[in-house]
């Protein structure tokens, strides 16, 4: 059950335990009457494709992983519909009453930039405890991190400009609108249309009229006047509900000299919701910069995306905030971030013994292996040059030059010099007990931007970016050939 | 706050109360302040292209926005949050903590066949009660019916094959998967791998084995030995971990006969989940029919449509079952359903007087005044000619023939004769209170089916189908024309 409480006392309790893949049970309940219960494995959640062609992704949806991991627990109801499919175990689902997860999960920060192949979550833990996250884990990070990746690419097309998250009527639900909204403000929003997105996550939360006001009253000057006259510090008004050149934006001009100028306000901005918005916007400029509006900033909105917003800027579009709603929040010219949750290792007789998983595509192959993901950057720009993943006990000294090279073709090598390392994975849960301090929604939205801006843009071109560095160890290499060969000599066996 | 109690007694309680978007509550208390919360107005809930350029969609998620009604209140804590944001009057914030949804609403039934402009929802109520429903009534009716008609073109690109839905990992959030599954059975799948989603709304879920299963033992036999042990009865072997000829088939055969056949048990399946599955599936159903498994069906999963199971069915693929995951549950294709939401009249003095919104392009000016949708079917081949809009209070009568036309080419006319009508739309809230019966989700999912069903196969054509006939009545256009030239003609004296 999970319970939300935060500063307005406001509640929600939900029992998403029961959120995964049935097959999940039946693993389960196979590997409890097998005696395989106690087997520990590894499990690493990564993907294997930037959506839109991009270079990089942004990792997002720890907090809620972990919420749901701290709340994970079967009820009597639960088991008394597991016991109702007739396929289970009784004593396959009296040990899930008293379950809770006792592993370890090593995972990279929410707001990090992250690349095709690396591990954003790597899982210790009984098969058991391993399997029965899987949904929820796949479900958290695929989602908040497709929207994410997406926000930052909308909000880095704006060039500085604000950009407003008003998506929650197209979200795919609920979660999609309030969770959704989080993730964009990770990604870089200013803010939010959704209101329970504040309420659950502090993002700001805005809003002023719709066409539905405008078209209430007599006319659209009645409807300006009365909103003016109700909302004099924060007037914003809608002009395109009749006609944006000839109606609209007189009627504003003529509300801002009529109620709000006679008592030292000011009109706030106007928005546009319809027809060319490079055209207009910049009509509407000249308009309101002749009315001596300078200061009104105009608000532009209609099924903008990162390209959208970009050819308008090179058509010079006169726009000050972008309010971007479907395309965002479902992040519609990709709309599936495709992270996937393999086991990658297993103990056995207390030795790890790592696995893998073949495919006829070679980059579909796994790495197999208990690892880790480093992150190299240059001593002197602090850019990020390469990433590297190798097994979990390797270390990298960066008192020596490092030579990476490409998994695929190895003959492209490159040697590092002059290079720092993190490691971009930190312990989350340590036996089942998080041992991790939340940072603020604030604190990781500034920590990606802070990221990003570390990064080269050659990287973070829209189109075809320069692909950056994601190079295997030299031992896990190895580790993965042995594997390989091992199935493909079986099968030359036959 | 909504409680759902099922007969496991599973409890969920969410205050969604307050998901709306921020502007309709600077709105409603726009409305109150200025003397306006009584005025009664019109919405209709209306969308304006059918995606993946189909004929038609599916309407669904009216029994989530019944709920989301019934429920609709708001807390102390929801007045905190609000008082807090210092742009709403007390009083306005005092009328909010006593706040009852008071309207009437008439909606298309669950899992009805719809077109574009038609009003799927329409209300009738004080102004805002109108606008305090929008966000969440948009995005309950828009995410279902996303997910209802696309999940209906798979299942009838899969031509009475069973088709399930997996998707839960690649979902927008817990809503995405567990409201995405209900979506997903009433426009036809079979079932779920979300087990969640049976619980709360009975769409029966199965699993089986992840690659998981076969990874964890130390070879693929011994793994699928474990499982057709522990599950003799519905054993259904993944077989693409490896390799799918050379070894996962010959090892579940291997198995059929080492344990299945000699405690009289069958192979129920084998799955594939890569590869090429038209070639691979012709290959397996060889080998298992060369084996005697001829009952032993053939399931396919991988980034699986409507697109995709068509072209394998035409390569004769030997496919029993599909499972679609990303592409049903997101609606890859086009993972927005477009539903607007619009003031179309107002009363004043008693009278309902209608408005409107124009636009530059003529389709997106919405159909004005308190209206309804009929339905005419032919009374021979009950299949449906024809939908007509009308204002609310006209009668079309069955008896004398009725002349339909276009709305915008208004010289194309078709007159009907032989025909009875049925309206679409049923009263669903009268003056607050629910007045429909809920169907079972298994009655939706039976009526769509039959609804379908009585279409023509024109029309339901995935590529360039047909357009069906929604047209205007001689009144509705009368209307509607004389406000276009309303504001055409204020606009033409400035």
């Amino acid at each position: 059950m999970s319970k939300i409480t935060n500063n307005f006392n406001i509640k929600e309790e939900r029992n998403l335990s029961m959120l995964m893949d049935f097959y999940e049970l039946t693993m389960s309940n196979g590997y409890f009457v097998n005696g395989l219960a106690d087997t520990i494995v590894y499990f690493d959640m990564f993907y294997r494709k930037n959506p839109d062609g991009a270079g990089f992704s942004i990792v997002a949806g720890l907090e809620q992983l972990i919420e749901f991991i701290n709340n994970l627990k079967f009820t009597e109801g639960d088991i008394s519909y597991l016991r109702s499919k007739g396929i289970l175990s009784e004593e396959f689902l009296q040990y899930l009453l008293t379950f809770k997860f006792s592993g370890d999960i090593y995972a990279v920060p929410e707001g990090t930039p992250v690349f095709p192949n690396e591990a954003l979550i790597t899982i210790k833990a009984k098969v058991i405890d391993a399997q029965l996250i899987e949904t929820m884990l796949l479900l958290t990070i695929n989602h908040q991190s497709l929207i994410a990746t997406k926000a930052n690419r909308i909000v880095r097309a704006a060039q500085g400009r604000t950009v407003l998250e008003l998506g929650a009527r197209r979200a795919h639900g609920a979660d999609g609108a309030i969770i959704g909204a989080r993730a964009s403000y990770i990604g870089g929003v200013t803010g939010t249309a959704t209101t329970m997105a504040e309420i659950r996550f502090g993002v700001p939360a805005t809003g002023t009229m719709a066409h539905s006001w405008v078209q209430l009253f007599k006319d659209e000057y009645k409807a300006f006047e009365t909103y003016a006259k109700t909302y004099p510090d924060t007037c914003t008004l809608l002009v395109d509900t009749y006609d944006v050149i000839n109606s609209g934006i007189p009627n504003a001009i003529k509300v801002s000299k009529n109620v709000l100028e006679p008592i030292g306000k000011r009109l706030n901005a106007i928005r546009l919701d319809s027809g060319d918005l490079a055209y207009l916007s910049k009509k509407v400029r000249d308009i309101l910069d002749d009315a001596g509006l300078t200061d009104c900033k105009i608000v532009a909105s209609n099924s903008l995306d990162e390209y959208i917003i970009t050819e308008l800027l090179n058509q010079d579009a006169k726009i000050d905030i972008f309010g971007v709603g479907e395309r965002m929040v479902t992040a519609k010219s990709e709309p599936v971030f495709g992270g996937v949750y393999k086991l990658v290792a297993v103990e056995e007789d207390g030795q790890i013994v790592p696995r893998i998983k073949l495919s006829e595509n070679e980059e579909k192959i796994i790495n197999p292996g208990y690892k880790t993901v480093w992150r190299l950057y240059d001593k002197i720009s602090h850019k990020a040059i390469a990433d590297v993943i190798t097994l979990a006990n390797e270390i990298i000294d960066e008192t020596k030059p490092y030579t990476i090279f490409d998994p695929v073709l190895t003959w492209k090598k490159k040697k590092i010099i002059n290079f720092y390392v993190k490691k971009l994975q930190i312990p989350v849960f340590i036996k089942g007990q998080c041992v991790y301090e939340l940072p603020s929604i604030e604190e990781i939205k500034m920590y990606c931007k802070d990221q990003i801006d570390g990064m080269w843009a050659e990287v973070k071109r829209f189109s075809n970016p320069h692909k950056y560095y994601v190079d295997i160890s030299q031992e896990l290499w190895s580790v993965k050939q042995d594997l390989i060969k091992r199935y493909r000599n079986s099968e030359d066996n036959e």
